[in-house]
């Protein structure tokens, strides 16, 4: 089970369950009373906790071989131990097996299934754009980033927080951004879906956990550029690099493609305030930064369903960025006797 | 044709035209000099324009005899002049023909084709709706109110600010909606459709032009209680009116769907600051909101293109709702040989 | 004694104290010991407490027979615990006499008094009223809600937050209301009578405790519309129901009364960003705004005079809505030998 | 007849009239034909008025022997000049005779009543105040400010924004404040009561006329320093001259009086961000600025039903510091047959 | 004269002058009468004038053969005609002199020779800065876009809004980093300068006038992107191409330096709502902002004691960036007798 | 070793020192087990720390005897308690010796030296005022006010929150304002001097501890007026008792002179919503507030790579009044080979 998934099951009474997580660190330190324990800090792609092992456990031999990183299992009873929060007790710790330590990074077999379809469906959307500049770049793009693609999250809180949340997100902003171009036939499409691909690109180096791991330390380049800004660095680095030998002559000319593209990267939070040093100027600026907003705080309110307390019958706790508590939805209407 | 249309004809050079329009104002002024003149103010579904008649012209026959909300037309020579804005010179004033008339304030065929189009997809959206009791709720607003529905503006200003612009607004969210139904699932479909159409239904009372008419007043209620809540009024008003013998025991409660729809139009500004009481609290609410302002948003700046000054090679003037000088679109990519 | 005021007495030193409260939830937990506990929540009309019965304490025996919503007396030593905050200890739990538990709702006779009067003076003052329509209003509304009026908050947090405080504060609003119409001679005071007592009576159902009870819970209809809103519902559906056989002719029409009133009730906030969504638009409505203010605020400074800490001599601590630490009021001056 | 009497006069059609005013400045300019002409800026209490007087007319003559500050009477016929604004035409100039000049500077004898009225009850007020030192630094000021103090304006726009202003919008606050001391008993009359009469002492030096003159100059040390700190400057002052002989061991401590009177003028904007540079923490600091605003605003809203232009049956033109059209306000119902 | 110069001389009474400026625009328009007319717009350096010429002048003749970037000469009385602004009158066109016209871009002997002081000092302080990767970037600028960093403008209104502003902006903002230096020894100094020199130079791009002209028109990269991320841009650019060979095992790392330099250039704005995408992190950062800040500010505030209007004596009109209306300064002491 | 410093050490692991501090309170408890024990409060110039004394230690028998104010070592071991923060165990109390109490309030030979330098810096640039009035108004300051001048701290939290530290960051903002009086020649340098000297002596009443002592308590005046109030109170005051016989006839006059100096204290926070009621309108003023705000900042960034936490490698935890989480500075280029 996940963190969070006990989570969820010890609110109002202690359960046995097995976790499997990351060790984030792992520190010897002396309580009060003079004698040593161990503060073992776990970490899974959406949450975290922190145990103690003290000093007769039979769980000491285990920390004292851990390094941080490594992947262990906890089999015991876990309950909401008052302001502590959650904890266990009766618990046994153990390394994770190659295989299970595998699962722990890419999920579930369903979890993956759910990723490989929102990624080929960007893949397919992005191969049938017809500019051969923007196809072009996002195929390098693929190419050269697609496993930091795929387990990067998008954001270090807020919505998509989690390793393979951006890849998640993205798809979900593509389908959108499609369904639109329907509707709203002016939208340059092939431009629409390039933004979309490309809008949270620098998130790739401002919130990507390593390879084998779940925690996402913030990065120098991030801090001092920001991700709007590292995403502009990245296009422009990949565009330099395409062969441009049959470009001649094309229309729109390739810099104003660019431009336009990086315009979107740069005014997609719609706002000053919100870290877009340009405002939305282009119709597909405009509905990029809805489409973004709109998955957002889809995202955020079914996560509240999901996870979040009901502090009266239909009332959810106070989500932060919502900057609401939801309410629980209306349910689809149901007649009776015809087929749902 | 249009004022609007003329004013864009004229900015390089005075050209003759037709205009049909209908009289907001006549009366009778005396000038500096002592001598008596006519202004004229004629107004036609999204502009304005003020006219002199000098006490020499033989215009001043047919202005004695002008009631207001009369129609005409004035044929002449149409130019800039200067910082007064768009004149005409060399103009002869006459009454509207009946059919003539009747075409100013229906609009050509091809704009009632457009209108009958987009009222018909709204109707069909809602005869799909599953839940009787929002369908039945659409179906009585457009009994009761479908010929002001038609004509009523979304805005005095900024948007749709227009007669029949509220219509247009509507339908085309009404597609956003259901297109984004498709890809977010858990999306109430037939609660979004019955927030679209009852969004803005308040505007039917503060921004709508008289049957024949296209000037917009303010209104004591709409300047009292505002557009959100004469909506929540109608909407109360029209549901008490309701046939309630069947409904015992849906599922959904009939009481919490009408809590829910009132939600949706007491949110959708997105924002207290916008006038909206509360915040959008479910998905359906945060979705009409991003609905509503992505369509608002992209009218206004394929407005801007149309109407709009270009200051600069692909810059245009800055449009006061966007914020912004909006950046001429990236052109489709044009595959030579290819079919478009 | 009130929690209140237990917690005043403790602040330098353990106190023996009687504390009469409802139970507000009584739960048995699981010490990490692995010990059970009772985790006991007790409220009154204007604070809550905490406390633990452990497992070998003879108040368990009372615990488990305990059900939420029952009324309760505590007896013991209270005093501050460090951070866990006000505690008890070698305490006795008990049920309260059936005259106990009447007292504990209604108050003491002395608060029952101040409320009669409070009470008795906004019906005398709405029986003044000469508009008769407002009069009938207002008195549909004492019999149809009397009850509900006399024990609703004027909020969940921040000023008369208590059971009953939303009375106190609209006879105060109310006093102050007829003294400024002396003054303001142009004022309605009909109009503005009726804007006193109606302001707020969407809280009857956003914030009101139960008959016998104090807890205040977000309620479903409160979250979705707000109690502005559930105010104009309120009054348009008493005002739908009141006999209008006399009203004809009357001066000024009745629908511009309603209006006018619900004008009051929209925008006494005062802007939109704290939740009207209009802006006062009559002298009434401005008075009314204002009026609100100045009582909820010297309400709050007048309470952290009372219960407030004194940071430094006549400097107290920060008070939220306040966003000050109130300084000690100036004592009126003291003339030697004159009666006061 | 004044100038915005006038003003409201020749709203439909043009009008004879005699004005009364002081002259701003009378420039001899040239036009663009070379021709010299007069341009005759004059100012009355509340607003002001520019006329051109051509080479040719019998005006001339007047004009070049007029100083600024001079008085005239111009008799003719006013009519609304296009943009330009109000004009006049057939009109003769001439000097005010002294008994005019003085009516002029003075108001007319309901006028002088109204305002020794107000001032009568501002000086009885704090004739009545017990703390000896607020009453003999109010009867300072008196004695000191007098004259100046019955001819400053409140402001140099928005409300009471005229000759005598200040006096007028002190009496009312104390009218007022006086009222809801009845009400809110542990208010300190006393203190709230010198609280309004010195609240905006510091525009006696920022937006005062000269003692013949209306207009109101921008002032080096008001601009400097701001109204509120030029207040504090000058009960500081008054504060220092007072013969304390008797004040020994008084209470409260006479500085701490002083400190609470200054800690009014202060906060009396009641947020930073209008100028006050530190926030109501009293009581009377509170009740202060609400009465501030409330007298303010009821002014501008008055001030408008009086000469703001209605836009629609009821709806009156936007007010700036209001920031809403006020909307008519509801007449008193009339009951027939009985007395008003 | 320049324009500016000019429009200060004639506020009380008209001029002869002889101007000297660049042709924006020459356009044959009609007039009310139907007479054609020629409207000719002028701007130099730092200002612009529109005048007139009527059919029956002898410069429309000069009219007729002017094209646009023409320079022109401009002889004759200036003189403010009333709502329409300064004017002239029996004035007389003609084409500059080739070094008329030099003279005209370059400006008088005096300007050239303050231009080169200040671009000498910038050149001096980067020749000095002891990093190489720095001090070759600079040098790289100087040699890639000295002419156009000579003739930029550091905005297109508010502060240094002219021809060569931008360079004169940063030698004085240079001045006061290395003075900063001297009393805050932690700063690093080399990175500061090259902030200093690269802080604006989008600018280059944005707000920069063409070789031989005045007009800066909104450029599409400009639009799309903003200045700061063109200088990221630009930067990015110059620092792909230097020659790299000599920098191993430099300290700090070389890419560390670049993002240090970048942070600077996307951070000194110093706010999010004023266009910075990130805030500034580092002591450099802080510095560049305030330093940028404080020239800006006495630029403009000393050019309102220029050119401003005294509204009242020692009182300056309001000057939108700064929100007041400055105060004439303090001048200095001066001891008689002693030596200034 | 300092509060802050013995914090810095224990970070990783426990550490035995010896604390110097003074007793803030010494207060008698009783634990939940009902025991007795001491709560003692200790605080030095920059950090405070609360000890548990239990009532078995021999510590007890010191607490007994201490009043609060008196100073006392700590040495022992120290170390992080968990959420409880910084803790001691094995340690022992004693009272200090008068030689230690006297460094402990005067800081070390080295402190007190690097103080002596900037008092001597501020009065050397006071005295080398050219005019006459703003020297005499420094130099009385010094006498009147210097000791309290040299123990004030700049704030209650935020930069240069500790003993001493106003008077350091006045000599620092001396240095950068004479700095930039070289390269802005118009400022008035005497103007400035004074202006920094006074812009803050407010907090001499506002922020300033006792002679022997540490604690900043809320003062009265200072709640009530604000620093800035104070400040001009006290410069006020100071003015009054300066012998002005040789003023007569100085240039520019004397109350001009104050008024300036007047409003540099008064608009120094540089916005209204800061607690300036006035914004800067002169140069002197505007530079004032940037030199204060560069000042400050750069001592909260630098404070923050002291004492604060790295997050990451080069990444600082967030800073409140920065708003950022500051990053490592680049270090200063090496020249290998030669001297630094």
């Amino acid at each position: 089970m996940t963190i969070a998934a006990i989570r969820g099951a010890v609110k109002d009474k202690a359960q046995f369950a097995e976790l499997h997580a990351q060790v984030e660190q792992c520190t010897k330190k002396e309580g009060s009373n003079g004698k040593p324990f161990w503060e073992l800090r776990l970490r899974d792609a959406a949450d975290n906790l922190t145990l103690r092992v003290w000093s007769d456990s039979p769980n000491v031999r285990v920390c004292e071989e851990l390094d941080d990183a490594d992947c262990v299992a906890v089999e015991g009873e876990f309950y909401v131990n008052g302001a502590f929060g959650m904890d266990a007790r009766r618990w046994e710790l153990r390394r994770l097996m190659p295989d299970e330590r595998a699962t722990l990074f890419e999920g579930s077999e369903a979890d993956r299934a759910k990723v490989d379809e929102d990624y080929a469906f960007i893949e397919r959307t992005i191969a049938a754009v017809r500019d051969p500049r923007l196809r072009a770049l996002g195929q390098r793009f693929f190419e050269a980033s697609g496993a930091r693609f795929r387990r990067a999250a998008a954001a270090r809180v807020n919505h998509h927080a989690r390793r393979g949340g951006l890849a998640q997100h993205t798809a979900q902003m593509m389908r959108a951004a499609m369904a639109l171009c329907d509707v709203y036939g002016s939208l340059n499409r092939d431009l629409l879906a390039a933004g979309v691909l490309f809008h949270d690109c620098g998130k790739l180096w401002e919130t990507c956990p390593p390879e084998e791991g779940f925690a996402i330390r913030p990065d120098l380049r991030g801090e001092l550029m920001g991700h709007i800004n590292i995403g502009v660095e990245v296009v422009n680095a990949m565009w330099r690099e395409l062969p441009k030998a049959d470009w001649d002559g094309l229309v729109p000319a390739s810099d104003d493609v660019r431009l336009h593209l990086i315009h979107l990267i740069l005014s997609h939070h719609g706002a000053l305030e919100f870290g877009s040093p340009v405002l939305p100027k282009t119709p597909e600026a405009i509905a990029l930064h809805y489409i973004d907003n709109l998955d957002a705080r889809l995202e955020m309110i079914l996560q509240a369903y999901a996870t979040g307390k009901e502090v009266a019958p239909g009332v959810y706790d106070r989500v932060r960025p919502l900057e609401v508590g939801p309410i629980a939805p209306l349910p689809a209407f149901f007649e009776a006797g015809a087929a749902e």
